[in-house]
């Protein structure tokens, strides 16, 4: 359905179709996606032709500028409704997003036991793997039978997110996981704890999402266990959590690596203000950090002034050592976020760095050796000092690349801020140093 | 456990102990890493020492070098018994990999079914939803019972990846869905074409892999189901396949964005004549394009020799539109790749950016400024030149950075190569133009 055929509908008053087309024929996370588009007053309208559990779902997908409005023109018991029908970690996300007023008009829709879970549920940091965790999931005891097991999932499981795992719990500590698919195909009279996986995976409540999201994907899990600090199970992280969270950070680390500070907001769902703002700093950062090249290049003046056309070469012999740096760190960046490259690698890590960097800064220094040539830009000479000083550019630019996100992992910064814009500006200092040395040697430009 | 543990073992011949420990503390994906750093007559010793079923899985993991070296050593009974225990999705990767001879002397080791099997899914273009599919499915009939289905899933299940939902089709024809929660939670008498949901997402064995994963993602599925152009259900893709197809992308992504030709192999796993041969291209290129800012500049070799510190500004210019491109051209290729952004939404685009630059460019020209002035690098009027110079390369950095992609997008190349190192150099010879051309005629260099 398109968001058309629903105004045609709303326009010719054919709810009841609209109410079944609704229901059979559109996803939540679509409808979200449609409502975005649609005028206020229309928003509310289809939102009440909705059934309980889609109301509840495409709620958790709108942005939060749609769920204002909702909340202030649904009443009090549709509002009780539609938190009741959400899952809690979504509930959570949406508390999260929500000025003060409005967090307190949706905790009094709550009833008095989500209240209580939401409430622990918010003190979690953001970004930890309690944050994201839903608190409903199948908990068995190890002396039940499997006929017992699939009786208790039978009864509780309509309202659990995921019944796929069910975990073994003992005083509420977590002492094994058993799959829907061992229940299902051992005999009914077996016990739990025969059939149960006492080497379990899981992860703790603070743990950073990200660390258990990747988890998740190195091992193919549906869903992971996750503890306090005294082994008792509280909650589960889902895959389908877990890929959300795996695309929210690469977005952000993307971002960053662009000199980008990263907003949990879409692209279109910032305003020109909070872009201008999460792009500002790096760009005045980074215009101040050249500065030194400038000053760099004014104190060869004298030079400039006699072989202008030693300027000329500067752009290119820049770009590429930003070019090289990137690659480097690049590479590292991206192994270090999906666990291929940790830091006690760097020394291993550098050591591959410079054998690439020789081999391509003599394809470099040999191409535009020729290109100089046959162009006409400079003699022999200036070709060599050209090559010269590419060769020392590249190697300086994939050391300096490879090594800054290691470190950064190291000391706790985020390597994807050791990218592109920053290794570019300090890679053009190198250059630029290396450069004018070279050049007003070879010439005697001094 | 560790590779030292394991070493330690192995010498002291207490070859029953590291078997108990290698299938009780051990998982496959973190046996395969550790296996990379072992001596190669030890890699074929411990191998021999898994289940059946682990062997098989850890083979999955292994890198094409590991796995030729057990190829080599195992005698063909013992291929057979990995071969026979592997999914079908992972043994078309393997040979996908492998040289010819290998192939043969695997398909050789292959029952005369799965032959025929793996010869089709070879058959699929690579990165097609095809290629990754996994063809064991539990495929239930509408006029099943409840109960039926249970005792479908009982008999078959051992053998298939998932059970979690559920195919229902007519004639090989996909005609629903059923999840296995809800033949749990139901009553055992009921048809499954009263509980199916028949509003079922699909994919077509041709579709890009990529598209497949993010629609699992976007719906939060366990698996999709996968189908021909006739609607014939012939496999399903999983969740946990989807995320590592994600991963993958999202590398090959990152690196373009670094003017890295992307390798599936790994970081590590890739030789230093590898590394170099897939960041060559882009380097060289680039390099080479460079040369039009250096005629540029060589064109003003007269301005340069009289007032030689306006070079000095040419790198922070230079630098700072190819971070401001850089921004624009990431939110762009990122946008695209989580299908926030489309071709369409072009002119809605460049208008944000636009209007983003012009905040920017006011903000960087000002503070620049009055660097100039505070540090005496010129009058006034120097730096109301850099100003204005630093005004239109960030506009014109933004709207390039943001137009590429979606043109790149739209004549169906990958947008990703329009990041950094093309957008800079791009950015480059247009502010050196704007630059020169300003300077000398405020200064009346020419």
């Amino acid at each position: 359905m398109t968001i058309e055929r629903i105004e045609e509908m709303i326009n010719e008053h054919q709810f009841k179709e609209l109410k079944e087309e609704l229901k059979n024929n559109m996803y939540p996370v679509d409808l979200a996606e449609i409502l975005r588009e649609v005028d206020e007053k229309w928003l509310v309208l289809i939102f009440r032709l909705l059934e309980k559990e889609e109301a509840a779902e495409t709620f958790s997908y709108m942005d939060s500028d749609q769920r204002e409005i909702l909340i202030n023109a649904l009443t009090d018991s549709e509002l009780e409704e539609v938190m009741e029908e959400m899952y809690l970690d979504d509930t959570v996300d949406v508390l999260e997003e929500m000025p003060a007023n409005v967090v307190d008009r949706l905790l009094m829709a709550t009833d008095e036991e989500k209240r209580k879970q939401i409430n622990q549920l918010l003190q979690y940091p953001e970004d930890s793997a309690g944050s994201i965790m839903n608190v409903d999931y199948i908990a068995l005891s190890q002396d039940m039978t499997v006929e017992d097991a699939i009786l208790k999932i039978r009864q509780v499981g309509l309202n659990r997110e995921t019944i796929y795992t069910c975990y073994v719990t003992e005083k509420r500590k977590l002492i094994g996981v058993v799959d829907i698919k061992d229940l299902l195909t051992t005999g009914e009279a077996r016990l739990i704890e025969e059939i149960m996986d006492t080497n379990m995976l899981y992860a703790r409540t603070t743990d950073d999402q990200e660390d258990v999201a990747r988890t998740i994907t190195k091992y193919g899990l549906i869903a992971l266990p996750i503890v306090d600090h005294e082994m008792c199970m509280v909650g589960i992280v889902t895959v389908d959590d877990a890929m959300l969270v795996l695309q929210d950070e690469e977005t952000e680390d993307i971002s960053r690596m662009a000199g980008i500070n990263p907003d949990d907001d879409s692209y279109f769902g910032m305003t020109i203000f909070e872009h201008v703002k999460s792009r500002i700093p790096w760009l005045l950062f980074l215009m101040l950090s050249a500065t030194v090249t400038q000053m760099i290049m004014n104190s060869y003046e004298a030079a400039l002034a006699m072989m202008p056309q030693i300027a000329g070469f500067v752009p290119m012999l820049t770009g590429t050592g930003g070019n090289c740096g990137s690659q480097s760190s690049t590479l590292v960046i991206r192994g270090l976020a999906v666990g291929e490259i940790e830091f006690r690698d760097l020394f291993k890590v550098i050591w591959k760095e410079v054998r690439v960097a020789v081999c391509i800064s003599l394809i470099l220094a040999t191409v535009n050796g020729i290109r100089i040539m046959i162009m006409g830009q400079g003699d022999a000479l200036m070709a060599l000092t050209i090559g010269l000083t590419m060769a020392c550019t590249v190697i300086i630019a994939k050391v300096v690349g490879c090594t800054l996100p290691l470190v950064a992992k190291k000391v706790g910064l985020d390597p994807a801020i050791m990218a592109t814009p920053l290794i570019s500006t300090l890679v053009d200092i190198s250059t630029i140093s290396v450069y004018f040395a070279i050049v007003s040697y070879v010439f005697g430009l001094n």
